[in-house]
């Protein structure tokens, strides 16, 4: 039995302790990897086959072939969690995390012993709920930073990668001013493009708006929230977006897999709106939870340790 | 014994076999690691000092404590090399691979059995000669793709980051046309800044011409062609290269860690200068085998299996 | 008579043999030319009027005075189109090109000689077949290049001009690679523009993509197709497309004056969609054949010599 | 004989009746033709060498086979001039225009009329003093245009192009303000690149400042110009250029292969220095006089008509 | 009782003598200060709420707190409005000016003496008819230069802020070329963005073509151009605009507060549409006259002095 | 007597107290004033002249006629200085604005009342020594933000103008992280151009490496760093900076006209160096002082209030 759990690594289901990189896999040489981050609410994944729509469009861009079709991953992600379910505490969920590098680099692959073509790792973790079940009623914080968002000249910011370092930076910066804080992206032309791992959104009088579309990843999320929005008379539209938008928006708001939606009440130190969690927020959350079967926040909060 | 050699791993020399990451690496997750690779000549790594130094400066521009000096990283790459140069065929090299991610993401870190800080993992392989030992004599070429070079407002090109993705796509567009060839990066100005894992340099009426400093990463071995090219009264020059100096120069040249120099004979299918190796590399090359008391084009020859 | 055909040229119709580009004529001096290229369906010119539209567009654009009324233009290149349909293989067709020239350049003018005003020169060629017959049942393949699209700040994509040099450069860098493919044009942000020649399409789950209106000449043919496929239940859509949309497509196509439509297969190498032409392709291409009383690949088919 | 001269024409020396563009001649089709513009002095040309190299250096980036060496190319230049030498007025000279386009374009080409490979077409023409012969003594102006200087990224603005037709709208916004005027090209950062078909050169404190080179035509005059400031203890220095520069400038200065040196003592109606012909200027022209060994000024002063 | 009227100048109305920035104010050491102007038809404020909802857009970018609220500042603008009625000549009618500057500069305050917080002052002034009078009947002219709009990553260009020299430097080139000119602004990708203090647009076959929003201001009267165009069957489309489209549109036409619309009849020199005012201006101009009470050109004309 | 000091103004000294911005001046509705800070050592101003050099150039930029000679305003701001010395306390010293609008808007301008030509108001104050004092032993810090330094194809930053609410802004985020921190401005290429109000300088192996000129103020302080360091063995030199250069400097520093200059001793919370103010630093502060004849930072500590 496996203490962390089990994952499926290029074939086969095994423990956690034996999953691993390779130093001399290219998702460690160049970054060269692709990947999903799915979530279950009440043990189910919630759009799975979105998340690897997406995956497979980030395959393709990147002219990775995973040696599965899209059908076997699916399984193979099912198989992984139900494996892991019986070690989730009760209401709880996971993440699960699907992985695909371009597979062992040629210059060092050793035929003998090292697998060709793609490695595929799919394996899950209990969410980490501590990290943002403050967030549903107070609110998080973004602040923008000095790093730019990665230009479509240079990789295509819908490819969900791994090799997205600048983002760490950003982070580093952000967190030098505020450890709790999100960054937030911003274009070479000033235009927000989104948060680090999540979309970003204002809302002004009933319109949710948004970055536009190929400035940052295509959220699952996102995707939930304009469905929901339709049911609750919301539209959402995309624009160029800049501060002078944040700081004029009723509210603001991040969607991203694990938590669904958080209110943004601050942006670099200033209140958003009325500074507090706002109505569309809170009507969102609600539909959200209800679509989903499971009290969103409250079910942070009961994790939240 | 290990079969594939020895791994200094976070304090410990382990087997390959026991030397990896974990999925919940910062390196996995963000592509948030920093690296140098040395080669050896004759069994003795060359410029160590300056590759650790540059290791030194990502490190500091990423804001990664690595959790020891510098001093300490040079030893355990010795040590390392130490232990595995007796498995090294006779007259062979190797490189050595130091590798410095964040650590493990702390949403997912289990402190009872997750190391805290850095990820430090030092490695070596055979040099694989095969890949470039034809070029010396043949020349190699070049082709510019679509893939802008990453531009320093989001991620400065100077730091040697695994999070490296755009390069590997702008090999996929390079390898569609010609699969021996090297992607040559233009950035978002259409100025030549680096080739995948090579500094780039034109000969012109004896003259270097390297693009910008600060376009690319600053190559030890480029500081080396700097070194040898004044003793072989040839200038060295920065400037802003286009495809113009490139169809015009009279000859073209690649520098990187583990074969030196190799001539460009071709860029986009275009004959430089005579289309083959040039006086100028032909010199700059022995100086270098002398430096090093290693006949490079030979050992690569011998080597190229 | 003329071998070669009859030619409208500044107010006259000449034997080909006379017709002529004087070495100061502005349109070679400075490349101060605007043109437009009509092709016929059964001997009758296909949209004349907007293809002089645009001519007139791009005269204003350019503040050239043609020094004949759009009405007159119309006329002569119908007079034009008479004179040589005699020679036209029967069941062929032409293009009719219309090229306005600001004229003699001051500097150079003698008086007495040289016509003051544009050079106004109308002249018509067999279509050549043989260069795109293959591709309606076999599809044709796209290589992006080095080579930015024009910029608007410099000069706007929009005029249809012969000063195009860099569409030049363009497919010498994608022929090197593939001499029968076609260079697909990006702008300096990564945004895929146009092909050269060509405007550029994606199809996904029945909607047209096209990229950004003024990033590209406003095709006649583009407007034909966003026409058919309103009666073939399609939605065509301009969007910012990149690489990334390229490859999960599930067909491309290209529309131009002489081929109207051709199914695009593969892209840098990889195959789009199924890697064959598609079925909405397919429909338009019979929808075009139908309104205009030709069977459009066929008719390629049999002059493919 | 010819009235209007000869004119050599791939291969043989024509009279400039017989001389043509063909209109399937890529030079029309694409603007696909590179050329040089010599002139004389006495009678000779200056600096023949010079600009053939720089044609050379055009057909090579451009990727067109001339058809002759650059030897070749010389020795009918100098056939051209000497033909048409005897129709000079005493006292005056002559333009020596080269001309290489890729030639005519396949789908056009009949193999049995039509010739393979570039076009080349050497010409002469009387230079036309009266457009500059003024500026000598009243300085001439300068006008910033919205147009921007083409991007390398799109076409490097060092090869010599006929494509360039931004440059005549250019012209046109700023014949609109000043008739006279030369237009002045920025590029998109605010930076001068050059005037259209001259440099353009700031004086500050015994320096001449010029924009970087790459950025516009390397002219043969502006070697000319770093030559002689040598001699006349004048620093020339490549700087990004403003208009902060030019209005703070002691004098302005254009140089160009028909006029050598132009004092620019108005810039968008601002005078620079003190509105008139400065001393930097004059002693450059009187050098370069007594280097050609023809009264520069006075020459053109004599056949201003 | 004052001879140029009465100010609101930071809690109280004073005589216009008494009205002033202190050399250290945050207005004078950093244009650091928003502003709104609002104008009168028939005494009355035309929009103030709007004017005042963008003024306290303006106020939440830039981070200054104005001390008071929306209605404060309102009542303040209608009671200094109030007493300057009394004044302006029958039949005339007023700007009223809302500026708001982030106050004194900390490091001059001396607390005693300086009030803290925001400097807010309101004061009217009557119109000045004879700048535009004449515009109504004959159209102005607009001229684009070399100055580039502000972009969004430097400041807002939505913001209306004082600090905006870069458009009287615009002005000033405008100016060189024709002193009654309007200077368009381009931003750096060659589109328009907005006209000095004016909104700009294009009629095209019964569309109203405007600038996308966001790349300029955000005009109360382009709004009331919006509403008024809905009531006359026209729509109005935002679009990237370049001078291809000025040049190719039937009418083009510049909206602003104190004049409303008034018809642009040339841009740099060429003619647009007939160039005469339009058939879409006449009818948005009586619209607007029908919608204020006031003949706007005839009012013009009689103070026309 | 003025009990804040006196004023010049528009050619008469006056008390501060009528000292005076009209709301209608140009400096109030355009931002469109330049502008000078001189400061005082020992009670004489430093550097006046090279001040007031770079006033004249920037009024030649903005076009705007101060309607006085540099030698009268050098005259009016040394008899400023002279009326106002008395009231400094011993052993203090002062600034001394040269502020140049370009005079009254022509739209509200009254000839009767109002001045015609620029507004010159000179005016001095006494250093707020309090705002630095504790950095010359302690070091400051520096934030980078997400607003972009101002292009030069928009406004030439190295005009010294009023018009710069953008850095109004960067100070707000800057200071919504530390209230005391400096705001250090990024290029839209990631090019670190210069402190809010100050040159920004790196030291690294005895180089003071500085951003490239043109992309800030061309600093009077600056000038004095280079002259200094020549005398201590430090050469200086411009290069593209990032933060990358920043976090892996030695030593950072400011040199700005009230403090002459200040370590850097930490940016975006990130040491530079040992974290404290480093040799470089305290040596140029030494030789400036004895420069001056004043012990800056004791001069600073003692009025440190």
């Amino acid at each position: 039995m496996s203490e962390r759990g089990w994952v499926y690594s290029n074939g086969e289901i095994v423990p956690f302790e034996e999953a691993r990189y390779w130093p001399h896999d290219l998702a460690i040489i160049f970054g060269d990897m692709v990947f999903e981050a799915t979530r279950t609410f009440n043990s189910r994944p919630f759009r799975l086959d979105a998340h690897l729509d997406r995956l497979y469009r980030s395959l393709r861009y990147a002219r990775i072939d995973p040696g599965m079709t899209q059908e076997s991953m699916r399984q193979a992600s099912l198989d992984v969690l139900e494996r892991n379910l019986p070690d989730v505490p009760s209401g709880s969920d996971v993440w699960i995390f699907h992985n695909v590098s371009r597979g062992i680099h040629p210059q060092f692959r050793v035929p003998e012993r090292d697998h060709a073509g793609a490695t595929v790792l799919i394996w899950t973790h209990e969410l980490g709920f501590r990290f943002w079940a403050d967030g549903y009623a107070n609110g998080v914080s973004c602040v923008t930073t000095s790093v730019q968002q990665m230009p479509p000249g240079t990789l295509d910011p819908r490819m969900k990668t791994r090799s997205r370092m600048y983002l760490a930076l950003a982070e580093q910066e952000a967190h030098a001013i505020d450890p709790q804080s999100h960054a937030l992206m911003l274009d070479a032309n000033g235009h927000i493009a989104e948060a680090v791992g999540a979309n970003f959104m204002l809302v002004h009088d009933r319109t949710i708006l948004t970055p536009r579309s190929g400035t940052g990843l295509a959220g699952v999320s996102l995707v939930t929230v304009r469905e929901l929005a339709g049911g609750l008379d919301m539209e959402v539209r995309e624009a160029n977006l800049t501060l002078y938008d944040v700081y004029n928006a009723e509210e603001a708001m991040l969607s991203s897999t694990p938590y669904s939606l958080l209110p943004v009440t601050r942006v670099n130190g200033t209140p958003i709106g009325a500074g507090a969690p706002g109505p569309a927020y809170g009507r969102l959350l609600a539909a959200w939870s209800d679509l989903v079967g499971v009290d969103i926040a409250a079910q942070a909060a009961r994790f939240d340790k």
